[in-house]
């Protein structure tokens, strides 16, 4: 971390300010530059709050050169990071594509699908039993039930199950579940991140609607000091001005993630689009670009063409998004 | 709500959509226009997900009429909400300001803090014991140490306090609190938001970083759907591309919100432009637009100006402010 | 376009309103719903300014159903239109790729890069020869000169050559460039747009930073009115809260403006990462998300590592993604 | 400006990097720090690329210490520009208000919306001749002939008028306009704003939709580096996620930009909003906040309801509206 002071400092706030950082286990090289002192800060200034140096009198700006993240840093661990998900590997060349439908509605439903999907080349099922929905007035998921009837679906195709957790108090009935999904909302529940440090299971952690890529490695950070290092990351779509599409995926997100951090990183191009119609075109794009994976939503329930939501794929659909993907893998790139 | 269907629909899929609709309890008034057929729903249609509906191949398009907040809706309670936090009025024309610091340190810094607030016109304390930080390694609060610490300040000075709940597993502790407060991270976590409308304090809601205030809106509905109607809504600045502040101010949500809801409108100038300079202008621009209060950082601490953090006024410079906002009250607009 | 009416409208100022659309040559379908009236507009709304109407006091809302644009409109022209540039044929399924430097610089830059490219595939030369600067103490381009050295490229490697217009006072100078170039902050430039209208030739339009994808058609359809209809489309990137590229990608843009729009749409992932490194991932990206092609900064002194611009590609990268590209080609979302 | 390099630089490219900048007659010191090597550039570097030297290989990263605009920087000008219109004065603690309609229509409409602002204290006439519009088939003002109704209202009324000029040609035309407005649209159309800084008339330059405010004053800079120093900046609101209201105001512009220029800053409630309602408060925020001065939308139409537009305030309006601002002035925050 660099701090450059303004022009002749205030020698006793300066002092102030180097005594600080001393307290703080960080070591202070003084470089005279023409017009203006600059104070390199060597050590570990993860916990150095910039903001609060910014506001000094004294201080004309600071810069970070080393990143705040350290666990989720690809400069300290170089080589990709590798998740097992009940044998089925993500990250570090292993493409998986998750696919299921946005709630669990009934046994044939999940069953179904889980079926449909395993057989077009998911590898593991999606499927939400608690939904974060922003009315109260909406249906919120079929809850402990839902993860029973995801399990189920488990049990009947062998494919490892992710599934969101919306809160805390929830954690105990996500025993049999293979992955932890935590959503675009809770990116920043810190309490949430934290417990989930304590937890041996992947984590599917999406990226907030304004969140920037350091933040989500920020959100990472907080799972990974805790001890769980198997965290997958999801770019799901950012808030912007346009409103033709739900969200606006970010898909440089992809290559530049990779360059950040040494995590897998997935494409979730249902949520991000809200628009089933580009689920294929955004699927292939983040295939080429480097990500890892896939979460799409998919949908079977022939009987009530009401239940296909927006951005959901009918079993068929999907199964083309699948061909076209395999078609386009052995030319994904692949550098960082 | 309106639902515009395609030209020339396919029967069987507008059949299957009426039905389902009349399954909701929802009425259906056919419109035939020159080329569109329209149809418009009578009953409540907060719990219908237009998302879905939009997505029909037999739908051109979803219109809501009805805004999908009931109890935080102006229309239905045209009155202004007055809440009362142990004597001090919030809202209906009674204009508040909740003062203090960052974070709560000592017992000295606290109470010290609460009585400058107080002689310079605050009526209510603010203190952070459990902090939402970015980052795993900062500082996280005192946590119960802190909320001690905030009630001996209450004591002292008579002061009601606020301070933030960042899980529901804190709950229990802020038994004491005057105002528990969602801080913006938190604004869309369902399961707090639920168990705080069982509560019967009033509660803080911050607005997302991202979020409209139809958004905030539904967020108030959430706990008011539980039955506590004592909600406070705050705008703290939303996140755009503009860096030259930390975040941007939407003054226009003051008149928006109150056009919208009943419910009491406070302004955080500290946290929206994260510059201790601008705090005074936009407490001013705040109450001249109608808001019904503010939330201030004070910080005092004379031995360190360190502490000063880039947002946070000197006690001195609290008052200035005080003294500023009192003169234009008398000239704010309260025209909704 | 559908006008919906508060409950119990003023019979006067429903009569005024009435009267006035008429006027303009629309007829009025009344649609009874069970509490409001709606009116739907049947002719040539296109003129029709729906903020005016939605202001009204009797109006509750205002929506289009028929879109606002519609010489550039996929609904009245199926097809998609493919432009003739000396010979090189774009959109339609054939995928060009345009490539130069940021700024002609000399003649031996220019025509070096030129046959460079060309060797790897290009098909066009882009070369900027008046540059939009933020600081106006920033290098402008060789203005004028810089077009000679432009078509002395062309003439040495018989690459069609694309360059930006700053202003119509410019015009007359750009006789023998073969697409011009209408950069991001010109997007909205309306009268240049419409003098363009009655040029013949190709347009290049670039997306604005923060305009959405219906502007971004309003504007081609600023020259579609004058007669021009060879307008080709490029997204090249949108400003959002994220810092960690220079603008975001808005992949999506692809698959939606096939969908809106017959124009060809092209990418420009130099402009919209900002960094050399994300250029090939976001080619491949746009590739198969069914861009008709790319336009890509290559720069060529070896001598100089300092001209590379951070987004700049050396002639060998350019090569690299060519090949990339090609690759994936064949496997494309070509479906709308 | 300092460069931070990278550990253990190449030399050779380290030597090229300090040759160009020494080149471009900048002055280097070196500063050793502990583990990396910072160059500060002494000299005007307004014209240095910074993205250009970010994107070397050898440097970590680039960080501007003095802003790139100096004429209009307060650091250099720390007195406050007043800028005389017709003996009007703006700036330096004059309040002005401009009013008047969107588009001048008729000799009876701004002759008699310009008696009825002058009556209730406007001391400017707005009005558009020529009128961007987003659609080529709306319709785009009456021109030439506008500025004739214009010249003839000022005649009437001695109000100097300010009107929106949208390209280089009609330059001519605006010989006895008192102010020439530059659109948001065409904020960085810097042909136009290189011309206007060979012109003596003030300048009212409006922030664009997506533009920062460093580089609302890089345009600034633009006019007054060609010798025009009367440039009035307006904040109309800026594009975000946010659609209750048209834009978001960003209130907290005008204590940024009073600190960092010298420019007089005045607010547009009327297009930031997009709700006439909201003038009013917004109009009491701009004013305590600092602001200059205020352009209003006026419409004066009795007989067509339907032409007070969303954002139109009526005359008697426009009165209540001044009436409400004259109590506040007092009180505004002049501190910079």
């Amino acid at each position: 971390m660099i701090v450059i002071l303004k022009r002749d400092p205030n020698p006793e706030q300066l002092s102030n300010l180097e005594q600080w950082l001393m307290l703080q286990g960080i070591e202070i090289h003084r470089s005279e530059g023409s017009s203006s002192l600059i104070l390199g800060l060597v050590g570990d200034t993860s916990g150095v709050d910039m903001d609060l140096i910014r506001a000094l009198d004294i201080v004309e700006d600071v810069k970070r050169i080393q990143e705040p993240y350290k666990n989720a840093n690809r400069k300290f661990h170089p080589d990709d990071t590798v998740i097992d998900v009940g044998g089925v590997k993500i990250g570090g060349g292993n493409f998986q594509v998750i696919a299921g439908p946005c709630s669990v509605e009934s046994p044939e439903q999940i069953c179904g699908i889980a079926k449909s999907v395993k057989e077009s080349g998911a590898t593991l099922l999606r499927g939400g039993a608690f939904k974060p929905r922003t009315s109260p007035y909406a249906f919120q998921g079929l809850k402990a039930h839902g993860l029973e009837l995801l399990l189920e679906a488990k049990k009947e195709t062998g494919l490892p199950i992710v599934t969101e957790i919306m809160d805390l108090s929830q954690l105990d009935l996500f025993g049999d579940v293979d992955v932890i999904q935590v959503g675009a909302r809770n990116m920043q529940n810190f309490e949430l991140l934290r417990q989930l440090g304590h937890s041996d299971k992947p984590i599917l952690l999406k990226r907030g609607l304004a969140n920037t890529l350091q933040e989500l490695l920020m959100s990472a950070e907080y799972i990974m000091a805790g001890g769980n290092s198997k965290v997958i990351l999801c770019e799901r779509g950012i808030r912007t001005f346009e409103t033709a599409t739900r969200n606006t995926l970010d898909i440089s997100a992809v290559p530049m993630l990779r360059r950040m951090t040494h995590l897998p990183v997935i494409i979730d191009p249902s949520h991000a689009t809200g628009i089933c119609k580009l689920v294929k075109p955004m699927s292939l794009a983040a295939a080429v670009s480097g990500a890892d994976g896939l979460i799409i939503e998919v949908h079977n329930d022939p009987a009530h063409a009401l239940c296909d939501g927006p951005q959901s794929l009918t079993p068929d659909a999907f199964g083309d998004v699948m061909d076209a993907v395999r078609n386009v893998l052995p030319f994904a790139c692949r550098e960082i």
